[in-house]
């Protein structure tokens, strides 16, 4: 096999983005040869291919050898799970499942190793990340001691909510920022400091938007090693912030506005602490900026990968089996949130299940008719711009 | 009278640094005609004016017509309870009581309104958190959404703690960074946005140093108009952070490293919500720096405003009945790590007076025998420089 055929269903915002990339040759070996999606319109939009109006159609085809699911994220699982079965190397969209049972479900379908299962965690491929997360597992930072991440500026406006019907409802996408905006952010939380003992998190439901889901977020966290940490997101706060900020025992380390700055003692501070004889002193400390060459290749990155890795080998960037972590962060930010109790991990993922069925049964989203606007690719175009 | 004549009980780092700058002339129409401390060697510090080795000794006098009370916590309302009764002005460090209900007691004191009776806030003579204060209070913010205080920069090294007995103890200090280090930042954090209704707070005890209260606290609060809160301190952190992010209506603003950043909507952040045809598009905005003298007369600031008070009936920057607030923050911090329950206001004084006895009763430190270390001059100067 000299190329990869691959066929993508769900041509949302997402799934026609990766279309018009993969017919633009952006991807070496990747070439697109089907596409599905159940809204004839949105088929449309991609004459140049094979379109079937349902996933099962395209894979029964013969046309594709990989499968790039980009559906609304409940359909994830059962897609996923049938184009495994389907003998297909699988790219998942993020979230790979709206639950912890279902992406144990969907990673349990995953038996023929030889199939490559890749999710797209784009923002893996991002230097400034890759240079933060070798700080850490480099040791240079020593002990992780806090970790405080505010990315609140994923704002969505009432526009943005309206344009789909399952948006922002608890059966449509099984939750608000984050299941949509944050996954990403979530998987490099875990990539970086991987996943907390207990977490404790204040959730608002539509508190600035028209809907029945979480759109602003404050979770506190304690590791395994006592080390603490803050996840601050929302979708109604503009500007709003992205800043990360890591406490270690070898200084400070802050990422925001596309600078690195570590702050770093020149003796750890706990040593300095234990061994001074001064009461108000402070280790000596360099100003140390850390540079990292571009953002990467993002999406497109993620896809090469998964080419290379069914085609040569390659170990993939961003393995699905990985995803049921940030599932997990985002499922125990709620449902601390419900019982107003910490929650530990790993989390009861069948209590979470059901729980978040009995917010299906009871949505008024379902009942209530939204008016559907369709968004222009020129404002969708935004949402990639950070 | 002329001149306000002033006694100071307690002559640790605080006491003797204030007596310091009395004698020195920089408070105008501030005389300090005694000192007390139980600690003849503390007394020999203060040579220049009559020294007596109680409070209560000094009170009955005759010698001062205001006492300044920088004694270990505890004493704040014991002392301050007996000067208010001995027809004195007073002025009280902070915090002015260790927990509410003894703030209540203290306050319920002052019976006669003509006595003066201040708390040292220095802090809010501080240019850069008075403009914030007024860009909450003029509503030139709008509607404030979200408060982010990461105040961290409290670092303290095992040769701190070992420099009194009373240091860092339930019994000595009835908290640790809350009730020591924060009490200016939680007075502020008040003084900006209110109490919230509720809290929760995760504390951790002992986490850096050999001690048995609080030194790392993440508290999350929600305010009566649905904004969040969160409050970051340690003394553990090198080289720590002091970052107060306030997300409003009308934009963000950022107190940083003696920057006070705005980035203001031109576009309420909610009205461009619920009005645009846009998806992923956000309010125009402005950056705005804005200005600040300096960071205000601090210490001598307070004390010049005290004597105005008791001359010329000048308004108090910090009248000591707004103490509470701060003190109440911090029990609310304590008693919620305490539970592990959300804690509401205003808190349960009684029930917070009983939970910290319970501390006190079983606390370790009280019985071992801890080596006391001194500061010096210089060292404890440090402090001071932000």
């Amino acid at each position: 096999m000299s190329k990869v055929r691959i066929g993508i269903v769900g041509l949302g915002n997402m799934g026609s983005t990766h279309a018009n990339q993969i017919l633009a040759g952006k991807i070496s070996r990747l070439e697109l040869t089907a596409v599905a999606d159940s809204d004839p319109a949105k088929l449309a939009r991609v004459p140049q291919v094979k379109g079937f109006s349902s996933a099962a159609e395209m894979m029964a085809s013969g046309l594709i050898d990989a499968i790039l699911i980009a559906t609304p994220h409940y359909d994830h699982t059962t897609i996923g799970i049938a184009a495994l079965k389907a003998g297909l190397h699988v790219m998942v969209e993020k979230p790979i499942s709206v639950h912890r049972a279902d992406c144990e479900r969907l990673i349990a379908a995953h038996t023929n190793k030889k199939q490559v299962f890749a999710a797209m965690f784009n923002q893996r491929t991002d230097h400034y990340y890759l240079k933060i997360r070798d700080l850490i597992q480099s040791g240079e930072l020593g002990e992780i001691r806090r970790v405080n991440w505010i990315i609140t500026d994923w704002f969505r406006t009432e526009t943005y909510y309206a344009s789909g019907g399952w948006r922002a409802t608890w059966g449509g996408e099984g939750g608000g920022v984050l299941l949509n905006q944050c996954p990403h952010n979530l998987d490099l939380f875990q990539w970086m400091f991987g996943l907390p003992v207990t977490l404790r998190a204040n959730c608002q439901f539509g508190k600035y938007h028209d809907i029945e889901v979480e759109d602003d977020v404050t979770a506190i966290m304690t590791f395994k090693n006592g080390a603490t940490g803050v996840f601050i997101t929302s979708t109604g706060e503009a500007p709003g912030t992205n800043r990360l900020e890591i406490t270690a025992e070898r200084g400070k380390v802050v990422y925001e506005k596309d600078k690195i700055t570590y702050t770093r003692n020149v003796q750890e501070m706990g040593e300095f602490s234990r061994t001074t004889d001064q009461a108000f002193g402070r280790p000596e400390v360099w100003e140390v900026n850390i540079p990292a060459p571009s953002h990467g290749d993002q999406h497109n990155g993620i896809l090469k990968n998964f080419t290379d890795a069914i085609l040569d080998g390659t170990p993939l960037v961003a393995p699905a089996a990985e995803g049921i972590r940030s599932v997990e962060l985002a499922n125990a930010m709620l449902m601390s949130a419900w019982t107003d109790k910490a929650v530990t991990f790993p989390i009861d993922g069948k209590k979470y299940e059901r729980l978040l069925k009995a917010k299906i049964a009871t949505s008024k989203a379902s009942k209530k008719k939204k008016k559907v606007v369709k968004i222009t690719n020129d404002d969708f175009a935004k949402s990639m711009v950070k």
